[in-house]
């Protein structure tokens, strides 16, 4: 691969004999350049390959027409379906979008937002990490003024636009379903406390074991990362109790695939000995058998939401503008894991 | 959200009475200015919220430390591992990477390449999307001397590194295995043949039919885009056949999804009645029911390998450098969907 020297707009006025300000307002379509030196220069600049130096002119104007996408993964049919989404809609506003993933790591996060800044995008829609609490890279992007955007994963503390579903509701709708199933004994494989989203969905399963007057046992309360491996691991330790579950709500569908593994392995009869249900509606919940039931998260929903948050911002005088924050009511997709007949 | 207006040099120069260009060099710990001036400097900046203008730097550099990735979705284990695994390289050369996806849409692609080329990345990593035909936009990257390296879906006329598996031979492995579980009817749900990995995967299926004796059927092949949709209409249309098949190869995991999908709601027994074969190895092949045989594209080896082409790139003199292409083995992994007792 040869590097070729970059043409630039002295090269294109020195073939022409004119200035390089001649040649840039004629490139710049100027009504002071006549079109028979437009024409001239526009062939010049064809024929020595000259390329626009785009980031020059972002630079100047402030627009780069380019929007940062920062989620945990890109490998869960939520995250990628909510990209889909903000994509749509952007596109069709001349928006093109770069995506970048934190791995569920605070300081992959940072180098995101970093790459995302440096790239001079007009806007950054992020789910936060796992592992983040210090929010001081998400300030940053606000004292630049770049519109900021969350969804899903967010943070009360920081004060931004954010979309994503009731939580603590679904935990209730998920409790309800099972105790109608004539559960009693309900185990929550939950997400780490410290994340908003996951501390909800907690919150919400242990007020809706007090409505329904069923005991709070810490021993079928826990937190995990919500890997595959994390639900295999914590379904074993329910599988050792004493006094055994006899229906478990997963917060995160990789988590549940886990523990439905375990449950096939020890062949537990699902969902009559132990009932399950999982989060999100990943589109293995309804390959798997039994299929799982799942909370569907609206990521369609989010993403269209999201992007039309964001072009809000840039449409609209954004000083003092009221902060969009949009909850939406999950729904619970019922399956063979939690039918009891 | 209020715009602050930015801090710039300029400002910092004011407050401490020193010119910008002192302020400029004691920020880029210049020997020529004294420590008690840079201190004052780094507090004023400090002060004042100053953040360097990374891109303005890029543009007098010519680098971003940022490498660009494109691939047709982001929704795919396959294409997802593989990001993941040139992420984990490029890391650690104090790299980042930025992804777009194509959505197997050839304008988007043309998008995404002016999106990063925008962004000043330093190279891109991409795999084609099913659209292309046109190379000139990879053209235009190879002529700004930006290096290029495409993995799986690539094209021998553009002339770039490459790194793959052996399409062609995967092929030969899968009819191979069908005829040693005594199939005789072997057919093709195959990708467009214009892709080269799927017209490489349909000449190593011709050529081993050829080589085994077995007929070739022209209604035993077809060619598609591979969705979950294009499987279960492909299997439709195989099973209104009047001599139906024995075994179905797919040149994509989803599509065989979609074809088993069609075959359990036929109580079709696989595979004694028909044989099923996947390609990609997702996981999903191991979670339906019967589990789907797969050939296992290493990604995590094509990943590595891309990220570690780039590096030679940047790292070595580029002119002149031979290319770079790689064509792993494939492994097929057998599963339950293609094992006749």
């Amino acid at each position: 691969m040869n590097i070729k020297k970059k043409t630039t707009i002295k090269d294109i006025a020195n073939v022409l004999n004119i200035s390089a300000a001649a040649v840039s307002k004629a490139l710049h379509n100027d009504s002071r350049i006549s079109d028979k030196t437009k024409k001239a220069v526009r062939q010049v600049a064809e024929n020595l390959n000259y390329q626009p130096n785009h980031l020059a002119s972002a630079l100047r104007s402030g627009k780069s027409k380019l929007v940062g996408v920062i989620v945990p993964r890109t490998n869960s049919n939520f995250f990628s379906s909510v990209i889909q989404n903000i994509e749509e809609v952007l596109n069709k506003e001349g928006y093109n979008i770069i995506i970048t993933q934190s791995n569920e790591s605070f300081k992959k996060e940072c180098n995101s937002i970093d790459t995302l800044l440096f790239t001079q995008v007009d806007g950054i829609i992020a789910s936060m990490a796992n592992e983040t609490v210090d929010l001081s890279y998400y300030e940053k992007v606000k004292s630049k003024g770049i519109p900021l955007i969350l969804f899903d994963r967010g943070e009360n503390d920081l004060n931004v636009d954010y979309i994503g579903i009731d939580d603590y509701n679904s935990s209730q709708i998920i409790v309800e379903h099972l105790v109608a199933q004539g559960c009693k004994r309900i185990a929550h494989i939950g997400g780490y406390k410290r994340t908003r989203i996951f501390n909800n969905r907690i919150r919400g399963y242990i007020d809706a074991l007090k409505k329904h007057n069923l005991p709070l046992d810490s021993e079928l309360l826990t937190e995990s990362g919500l890997t595959i491996e994390d639900g295999r691991t914590k379904m074993k330790q329910l599988l050792a109790l004493k006094n055994r579950p006899d229906a478990v709500y997963v917060a995160g569908d990789y988590a549940a695939l886990g523990a439905l593994q375990v449950l096939n392995e020890e062949n537990i009869t699902i969902p009559n000995e132990i009932a399950l249900v999982g989060f999100g509606n990943e589109p293995f919940t309804d390959m798997v058998s039994p299929r799982i039931s799942s909370i569907n998260q609206h990521s369609a929903e989010i993403g269209k939401q999201a992007a039309n948050t964001f072009l809000n911002h840039v449409k609209k005088d954004v000083v003092n503008q009221k902060l969009n924050k949009i909850i939406l009511d999950a729904t619970l997709v019922i399956r063979d894991s939690s039918s009891i007949k």
